[in-house]
């Protein structure tokens, strides 16, 4: 890509794939490959961001998204602050906006904010002066994991543009779904939804999808498949009778995945449930790069707090539409 | 003040403001300028506590006031370690004295310590030879929020001595109530309490307050309110109706404050009830330097953090009487 | 010691004491002794894990050992991530194994790990290359504990071939009683086990110690007693009608020590139960090292630390049998 475009990072928040360009993205693409490799050295840890201080605000319990920004802001010397909202302010009445006050008041530097509604993120950082990550927002974005799965695929593939991705499994309250499918169509992947009837959003397919109800199809032409985590735990039940009659119908075995392509890249956002989404030895085996998501999260989320700590501020202090 | 005195500070505590001298106080304050200006640095670290551990004991959940202590440390580059006494040991029965006999024993060296009664700093305080500062203790003091709040009118206002602050709100359960009083009443300033009759404690008046049912009379000649928090979540609806009546008697409003001088200075503690202690447009208004005491707060805890770290001990251990 | 075997330490873990050799521990104990003089200094910290990271993994809370890890790790420069299994992703069903290998896949170096299951840390050292350090597992094994205990009588009685060390309390349900059992025996002592008739567990003797159902005997010949905390919280309430008739039968008392050794050493891993296992003036009192034991702990954990992570691999990555 010899003319290739120069791109300055000017956004203060990361606040989901829906509000970058197709550069921007491929901004904090290239910048994780740089950081991926501080994660090779014996000496994982770089100066960029001493003196600074990241906050975990989680709404939501998630060890793993939280551990992930964590080390991902240690690694880069910022100090963190974990805030886990349960048993603390939130019911003496606070309200998020007065909590990123306080955080502002507090001269901290990045939010990293996990919260149950959708549009958190966004009215966060509208008001607030100080960067707001979405860390997942209700039903709308979680635009890391998306990003984390797309340096992922790049990594394998070589390139976005024109390869086939299947996003398998609860499309309609997955913001990683969403976040996927924001991020890859504007890189060019063709995409395709898979999930059972009533868990394809309507109105999904204006934005650049193919929709399909039968897995085998979402397998048949993919370079990859994203297979989402099914949550029983919440109040989807009625969905699907049973994990089993699930596993039946959409899990993704071996046997299915020999009428896939040679090499199909197989991902998974995690924790796995194994025999509901996908059998242990897929999980396990030669096509899973699930384990590599994980470090690739890491690179990704450094990539971004670096990004939106050093932004040059030439616009307007949110860059929602 | 050509002739100020000049002070050390020889106390490896910070218990209340009752046990410190005006000179004492007015230290923290200076001290505290100075770490003010750091916050505004691009590198908001200095190497002060280097190799020393703070641990924030807590046994009453408080996300503001743990966070603004964890802050303070982590910028004077101390190690901070949080521990949230309910699902530990407590349960195993440890007593107060035996947590701080083995944190000294862990060669911590400060022990920032919230706790549910009346008088634990002090216990905690007598049983160790590390330094312990008190982060409230039932309805006794809470000393690092009333020197944020003095910190802040001195800011404002240029000094204590002769100016008249109000507190308005529950004052008889109220720990900031009583640290502002010892503080202010030190250094000078006229304090008038006002509250519903049921919420003033008996005898208050020995402390050199005047007092007043009417929040018309307590605005009325003030330099500043400090507002404190209703805290409707405890047992005290007996005292009060509802929020509404409450609102309609004592709320500060836009309307009320048409009455007080201009520049009157609108405190609160935090967090905000808007529309029970005061309306949304005085708590955002002109008036307020709410957010404001929030910065301070951190410059502040960085000063006492400094000061107990590095006390002169001249005296018996501790500073109580 | 002028032919002591240099020995180098080449295991990537520490899952108990039964898998060490003589040889093994004494090199901990001899670097905890170099540790130990880190923590007399003003500034308590070194940078020998600069840049590595530290996971508490606890599955069961334990304000205590948790604390002493994270200052070990903290004292050696390293970055620490507290992570507690509760609310988090045990209830979206990860297993232990899947965690073990996220963090794997995160790039950090050492998982301290508390579980409830026996077995727990050698299952998971198992499935990881990355260094696995046992903060206890059910009731098989807790190392640093064992160790830090060990360090102390070695410290107080110059060497532990010969002496007499008797273990007083809930033998069958302790992981404490079991790794000290494996270390004092491998190192030379005579050990001791003394519990009410239900709470020795069968096979016992198989392990080298003499056993006693009265603790008059195991006080007699003892240069030092271990009192084990009795945890009426679990389910042992059969084991023992209530704590009073515990006290009167098993209890230490000042009384019961005058029949023993002058110097006789007093443990206890914590937290005390005063009363119940011993009397408070027995805890608080002059043969009592209960307060030094915590500060050999820390000393302890940062040589474990230190070890594992600077092991040479010469061998397989698991240390077990």
């Amino acid at each position: 890509m010899a003319t290739k475009k120069i791109v300055t990072w000017t956004k203060k928040d990361l606040l989901g794939l829906e509000y970058l360009t197709k550069e921007e993205i491929e901004l904090i693409l290239d910048d994780a490959r740089s950081f991926k490799e501080v994660l090779t050295r014996p000496l994982r840890k770089v100066p960029t961001l001493r003196g600074k201080t990241v906050v975990n605000l989680f709404y939501e319990p998630s060890t793993r998204t939280r551990t992930s920004f964590e080390l991902a802001a240690k690694r880069l010397s910022a100090d963190v602050i974990n805030i886990v909202k349960e048993s603390s302010s939130i019911q003496k009445g606070e309200t998020l906006i007065d909590t990123g006050r306080n955080l502002e008041a507090l001269k901290t530097d990045i939010i990293v904010v996990r919260h149950n509604c959708s549009g958190a993120a966004m009215m966060l950082s509208r008001s607030v002066s100080i960067s707001v990550v979405n860390a997942g927002d209700g039903w709308h974005e979680h635009p890391t994991q998306a990003l984390l799965d797309i340096f992922t695929l790049k990594e394998k593939l070589g390139a976005i543009n024109g390869i086939n991705v299947s996003i398998i499994g609860d499309i309609a309250h997955s913001r990683v779904a969403r976040s996927n499918i924001w991020g890859l169509t504007k890189l060019g992947a063709n995409v395709t939804v898979c999930a059972p009837e009533g868990l394809i959003p309507a109105g999904i397919e204006e934005l650049g999808v193919k929709i399909t109800n039968s897995v085998d199809e979402a397998i048949k032409r993919a370079d990859a498949i994203n297979v989402l985590r099914m949550q029983f735990e919440r109040d989807r039940a009625e969905a699907f009778p049973s994990t089993i009659e699930y596993f039946k119908t959409f899990g993704i075995t071996e046997e299915r995945l020999k009428n896939a392509k040679k090499g199909i890249i197989v991902m998974h956002p995690g924790p796995i449930n194994r025999g509901v989404e996908m059998s242990a030895e897929v999980a396990d085996g030669a096509n899973s790069v699930i384990l590599e998501q994980v470090t690739n999260g890491i690179a990704v989320r450094m990539a971004v707090l670096y990004l939106v700590a050093h932004a040059k501020r030439e616009e307007a202090p949110t860059d929602a539409v």
